[in-house]
């Protein structure tokens, strides 16, 4: 694979991903959206299928990694690290742009994020907080602990892939494509009630950067005080999964 | 493929798609049904397995495609214009068709669609507007930010669309079937906020059309001034799709 | 496949499919279950899953059909009417094994199904009612309607079994199982509201004759006045979809 | 397989399902998660995304049983016990370590569990049981009904495991372990009413030990009396669906 189509496969399938995953935060959390409320099943699900597409679609191009942390826990694994900052660089990229698809996606949701009455075109009430909607926010703010999920979290995602990999090859089968974002849902149902489960930095900084230029209506803090760990926990969690991986298998 | 294997498979393949979409949004919010309040996630499954159904029958006749803005993005991407007629065609009349056959599975309850107080035989109250059932209704009435969230999701089920085609052949494998519909699910569940995600012009203006000529009590309007969004916005979603897959991959 | 085969082969497949089946609903019904009031997506989804676990069971035995309107359909189709009364007959011991089964995973949920004041061990309140746990209840009682729902569920079923047979032959590869099983998800989501989904005159009748013999406390009436319509409509429907699959395909 | 390698597969397979199961226990119960009482498909959804997740990292090793009902009703049926001990002693160190991730992963949660008034930082009450975080307890304590209904589970989950091993080789094919995780989902949703469904001992028993000597605060007690049931019953469950596996195909 070309380094163009390395960028080009990881930058589509990122912002993919983020149109999804941010989408489904909009869709559950902003007001006036028709599935506002939905639950936590939702979310679980929107980011999974949010994986099957994007990486679906890469996948003829890039293979289809769309997170630092797998592509950090691979080359441990393997050793190749030449490619490994196209693959960084893309996915930014692509998370930004996702972020961005999302947001207009819902640009009239976040226009109507102000203080209303409740009246015959929906419901009232104060703004809701829209940087959840872009990126993770601890339910407790704890940083020691924060850390500790998101690396785990992150090697209950990256070690299962890299087995994956080896059995049936990553982004040549649709069905290994298909296990590794039914994985993605399990994630979120299993290990994502404390940190909200970034497993991937490019996840987690891009719409981050994308949260704090947009000009919208109060949007509240972007909270770069807690940015560092959804972007650490998931790097140690990966390179741990290729440690992992190559000590047991 | 013949003309007529085109016809017949798009006609039965978007019948059953809409009997289970609209069949779905009947469930969901018709009184006296079973499934009535049961929320987001049994609205965005309905209509993922309703593809899978529709999809899956139809393959072997015409490759199931049941949605003009996917024909659309095949025929920009390939260059192939002489069969679409037909498909949308198909299409066209297959969501007619699929709309009235749910109007007779929840025959009873659209005549139970009348003011009535809480009683033995369930709950009262006023009749629920009935076009929900048929066609989509935007939460805030925009028609940019409208036509820009149909336009978004569109492509975000085109582009993949076209990018599994690349890889396995769409219609020859059950697995792409599968994944085609999980991701019509993820852009229910993420996507689907705003407007209801038509994300297919049939799919909208077909039952939209039926909703208008059938004898349903308190049916309320057909609100034919919005229906020119969910045609527009997909058509354009398509051909998008279609010149950037070309561009892309 | 021996006459012997075949029989064993549906009663143990239809026997696990209405274990999860009437499992499921004793589940969402009785109070003191941990899933109680647990919603429509846990029905549906519970009887999809059932569908799953019995027929990919019985597959190597029978091919796993496990409802009449199936065989009724396959037979309209092929012409071959020999073996028929032995799946019918494994389909209908298969059912009333599986709703006994039911009932003793359910025992002492079934036994507490009495009117209890609200304390310590749960949640009080009346005994309800119990038939639904077996056997379909219209939620608007209404012949003609009902009937109507009930052959346009099976069709809706059986249309795409018969297809999915004819690209990929039913019982041998685990990807047709696991369709077939979504299949059935969706039928539920989307037109299960009216009725609550028979489509199979055995998983009805078969529970209905245990339901009428089980000594269990406040069960009710086995309404045998319903009866004959969720076993008519899918065997309508089954011999419908099978006219209709002979004249399109 | 080397016992080295079955040993080390177990291990890592059962404490991937477990840090999942238990982890989806932890988000829908603790206070503080974002998963809170999401109900019941999520823990269903979570323990079969667990089995996904465990089994396919654990077959190159060792085939990826995870549970002793499997390995029990493996050995029944082809008479072969030579291994058996190192698959059960893999099983039941990897279900300890399991709960260990799944207790650090949620480590906030569990120090925020004590009694508080509500607040800004969320909701405030009485401190949770967490025992249901790690092992089962029934919903009505009743030991010969709990054991039936644990038989019963078990035995609708290793019948169509030896059934599905059959046709396509347990480990080989990503689709046969996509099918029994989804089998699980299944159960959980059907069966789990009454007794939280173990249907594996050392899913039960491995947690129970770890939450016995765990600093929880105000963790309540670890219900040794019951611990028995959903040891026993799914070895009885195991060894009959071995026994009526062989009888029948």
């Amino acid at each position: 694979m070309s380094d163009g189509d390395i960028f080009t496969g990881e930058v589509i399938g990122t912002a993919i991903l983020i149109l999804f995953g941010a989408g489904v935060c909009a869709a559950v959390t902003l007001r006036h959206s028709k599935a506002r409320a939905s639950g936590w099943i939702v979310i679980a699900f929107g980011w999974g299928f949010g994986v099957l597409a994007g990486a679906y679609t890469a996948a003829p191009l890039s293979g289809g990694q769309l997170n630092p942390a797998v592509t950090i826990g691979i080359a441990v694994d393997t050793g190749k690290w030449g490619k490994v900052w196209v693959y960084l660089l893309g996915q930014i990229v692509g998370a930004m742009l996702g972020a961005v698809l999302a947001y207009l996606a819902y640009l009239a949701q976040f226009r109507a994020n102000v203080p209303t009455e409740a009246g015959t075109d929906g419901p009232g009430g104060e703004p809701v907080p829209t940087l959840g909607v872009f990126s993770t926010v601890p339910e407790i703010r704890d940083p020691v602990a924060n850390l500790v999920t998101e690396i785990i979290a992150t090697v209950a995602l990256v070690l299962p892939v890299l087995a994956f990999g080896l059995t049936k090859g990553l982004g040549e089968s649709g069905i290994t494509v298909l296990i590794v974002s039914l994985l993605v849902v399990g994630i979120g149902l299993s290990l994502g009630g404390p940190t909200g489960y970034a497993i991937n930095p490019a996840r987690d900084l891009g719409p981050r950067l994308v949260h704090t230029f947009l000009p919208i209506p109060n949007k509240g803090g972007s909270d770069w005080g807690y940015a560092w760990i959804p972007v650490v926990g998931p790097l140690i969690g990966g390179a741990l999964a290729g440690l992992l991986y190559n000590a047991a298998f």
